[in-house]
């Protein structure tokens, strides 16, 4: 699996649960993040590389827990491996339509993902009756990274970016975290998406649902083992890792090694 | 003349003003920002890099915009160039000296520039007597770039900011803004610095002082012609360019070469 940061950790953590046997090899490529507001062709040509650094590794699944990532170079990265690769929308796509009742579905992403158009494309090619509507919403990746989740600017800044999105679409009853840093700010958004709604609003990410998909991507057969599986992880950069990972992994790391790409 | 990004286009366009006849190459490592939350090595590793592409170009002369650059790599920038290099912490240091009536000097920057310490040593080297006071403010960067620059989210965040910053010395009567995208959040950072300290507070940043070093760097003989200069403008990456870019600049951007580095 990778990432542009830590924020897939959140991906490994629920992978782990479900495919405990399962070794993993994790790469943050934190030395160019964000990825949410480059230029296609820069995030096509970072992911390639990701991946390349995974195949060396010899594994047999590549997860692209990075939704910007997923959402421009998954072809690229699929013509590229010679082995399954499962992105991050599909998964994040298919959720929100097993959430949604009334087919009215929130999505929050990064400017790149925003602009890809690729969460509207995988709900619309899975339920053409279904109505996305999709924000960039630029701060929150910082507000996330600063710790600042749960106060008056994290409310304020969550106000704004969805008021935007309910003034589109006054229906909207499902909303999809496109970022692996939103997580972190489930409640705050939450919260204000169910005071500007009037109602409940169901909050879906894309972390369980792209475990959901590894296991059927490689089969029964392939989860047999008892023993609890590896983790080694990998980063481009390594400031501020120590701080942050922990609260994404939810158990301790044992450590990241650091390689250049 | 590189940058993280285009937040050195403040310094090209103080540059202009002072030495218009000078030919100037713009490079702004777009694909790669921000430096701010990234690892000594790697932003090392990045403006070498940077420097190298304009060195490759023939300039007689190298500034570094980005304050993260200037605080980490300068030792190493100088070591690899055969021109003289110009950081932005030093002509920043001294504005914040010939402004300051007390010698208590603020400077609000990156979390990368603040962990270098450069800011601290470049004051303390001028005057023994001046008491520097450090601080990180990660969310500056994209509250500049999103545009929120003069709003109540824009003031809450500032002044979470720099009650921390007067609360370590109440006696600041001088503020840098070390980073180059700051001085885009000049007029709110100045009248929450004034409302904290309940007096005048000067606001200093490194553009003007830095084109003022070019001029010593390159000697009065040198800057004879009278025909306006070239400004060739190169990056890694495009993405919002054309949004942000004239803001920095002050003039028409006649477009910019993307480059891989």
């Amino acid at each position: 699996m990778f990432d542009s940061g830590v924020g897939g950790l959140t991906v490994v953590h629920a992978l782990r649960r479900t495919l405990p046997g399962e070794d993993v090899v994790y790469l943050g490529d934190m030395a160019r993040l964000p990825y949410g507001n480059k230029a296609p062709r820069t995030v096509e040509r970072y992911s390639l590389a990701c991946q390349q650094f995974l195949l060396d590794r010899r594994v047999k699944l590549v997860l692209i827990a990075c939704n910007t990532a997923s959402a421009i170079a998954l072809p690229a990265l699929e013509a590229a491996s010679p082995v399954p690769v499962i992105g991050a929308v599909a998964p994040g796509a298919a959720s929100a339509l097993a959430a949604t009742r009334n087919g009215h579905i929130g999505v929050i992403c990064t400017l790149a993902t925003m602009r890809s158009g690729a969460y509207a494309q995988a709900i619309g090619a899975r339920d053409a009756a279904a109505i996305p509507t999709t924000l960039a919403c630029p701060l929150l990746v910082p507000l996330a990274e600063e710790g600042w989740t749960d106060d008056e600017i994290a409310a304020l800044v969550a106000r704004r970016y969805l008021a935007q999105l309910f003034e589109r679409d006054r229906a909207i009853d499902t909303l999809v975290l496109g970022c692996t840093h939103y997580p972190l700010l489930r409640e705050v958004l939450g919260r204000v998406a169910c005071e500007l709604a009037g109602r409940e609003v169901a909050i879906v990410d894309s972390a369980s649902a792209m475990a959901e998909a590894a296991v059927d991507a490689l089969g029964s057969n392939e989860n047999q083992r008892t023993a609890a599986g590896r983790l080694d992880c990998f980063a481009t950069d390594i400031s501020r890792l120590d701080e942050v990972a922990p609260r994404f992994l939810g158990e301790p790391l044992t450590g990241f090694e650091l390689v250049d790409l």
